[in-house]
């Protein structure tokens, strides 16, 4: 057997604040060792939000005319309905209290990603502007380079509960292509493509409740799903409207 | 630190036949070991149904009018589609050589889950029946009842790649609800139910490959989340049709 894949979540971090070097938490809560290059470490978006200033404080946001008329429809607060629109390309349904939205990423989500859990009272906090970014740059900044994973639960169609994605990584590869490599039947196997992120991403949250703060997990023993280069990141797992067949 | 979560993909299990007894399989392939009450061994639905003779000779199925309509349509094989119209309750969508199928279990996933990868020529295998029973039946011939996981590879709306999801389980708390839970400002966690069971699933996909006859894969120091009780099992991952509002 090869060496087995390890799941660690990191003690909590502290609550983190617009400004605050997230790399420098993340690397304390590791007892200051460095990371190892087959490391991945997957932290929940919501601190990288907060750390770069995605946070709003709903008493300041303007409401639009629309804003207004689709809070009233789905009994939300007029100021969170203009920040999920904020950041919204299209409404993909709009119901019972919910908005799934197309966030401008092109992610698929409720609300656009905003959220109040985990926030200041009258705060909101948004999807970082570039995930894959935030995480080329966490990775810049953590002895080791380990790999990085920036992570969403979103819900999903047809099943319960919801899903851990990947909405940003760097050293990575996002997605597994396995098309062209045969069975042992010598078949070929078809439609193979694996959402590796999403799989780190959800094999973190198996060790963190999302009250506890431990925002941050070490997925080790990555082995070749690892790479030196940042790659394209986690925008290579959102899937065109045109080529959706199961989103449609 | 709490201990890490490992998981390890277990040798490759020879060629499963019907009638082959899975549990002995798996057991020799952990070398004869016992596993832990907090593991979960987690395996690919393909051999479960090959085990249990989940597998079809596509020159004995008889072919109905209305599989042939949409064989000619899809341009797929007429008998290969009568075994999926077989195994669906509902056509979610039909297009570009695709369709994805409710199927009597209630999940939604392309071809009903009928598979001709990793069979012989001329065959396809189908889901098992009834996989939390699959489930169920495997964790008491292990020794140690350790959990269950039964996983197949489902495609998904809005993203790339294929999502691993639990179709079958036993001794495992397959959704986490934390509805109720609070965060560290007091504030109640909404829409917090975590889909625990797929991501046991998803970090076992991470280390086996599709063509690698490793089906299965043993995730240990699950902690909480397994159960002495076999439990529910994954038939409450299914989202009803009317409470859906990602799929509709």
């Amino acid at each position: 057997m090869t060496a087995p894949l390890t799941v660690r979540a990191l003690r909590p971090l502290p609550e983190v604040a617009p400004g605050d070097d997230l790399a420098a938490l993340v690397l304390a809560a590791h007892d200051g060792a460095p990371f190892r290059a087959d490391d991945a470490v997957v932290v929940s978006h919501k601190v990288v939000s907060k750390a770069e200033g995605a946070l709003v404080d709903l008493a300041t946001v303007e409401v639009s005319a629309r804003a207004a008329e689709l809070a009233a429809e789905l009994e939300k607060e007029p100021e969170l309905v203009q920040l999920i629109l904020d950041g919204t390309r299209e409404i993909v349904r709009a119901r019972r209290g919910v908005l799934i939205c197309r966030t401008h990423h092109g992610f698929v989500c409720a609300n656009a990603g905003v959220d109040r859990s985990n926030v200041e009272d009258g705060w909101a906090v948004t999807l970082p502007a570039d995930p894959d970014a935030s995480a080329r740059r966490l990775r810049a900044a953590l002895p080791g380079r380990p790999a990085v994973v920036i992570a969403d639960s979103f819900g999903r169609a047809w099943r319960h509960g919801q899903a851990e994605v990947a909405i940003g990584c760097a050293g990575l590869r996002a997605v597994a292509d396995e098309r062209g490599a045969t069975d042992r039947h010598g078949r070929e196997l078809k439609a193979t493509v694996i959402a590796t992120a999403d799989h780190v991403a959800s094999a973190a949250d198996l060790m963190r409740g999302k009250a506890s703060g431990q925002p941050a997990v070490v997925v080790g023993g990555l082995g070749d799903h690892v790479t030196a280069e940042d790659g394209p990141g986690a925008s290579t797992l959102v899937r065109p409207a045109d080529e959706d067949l199961f989103g449609a």
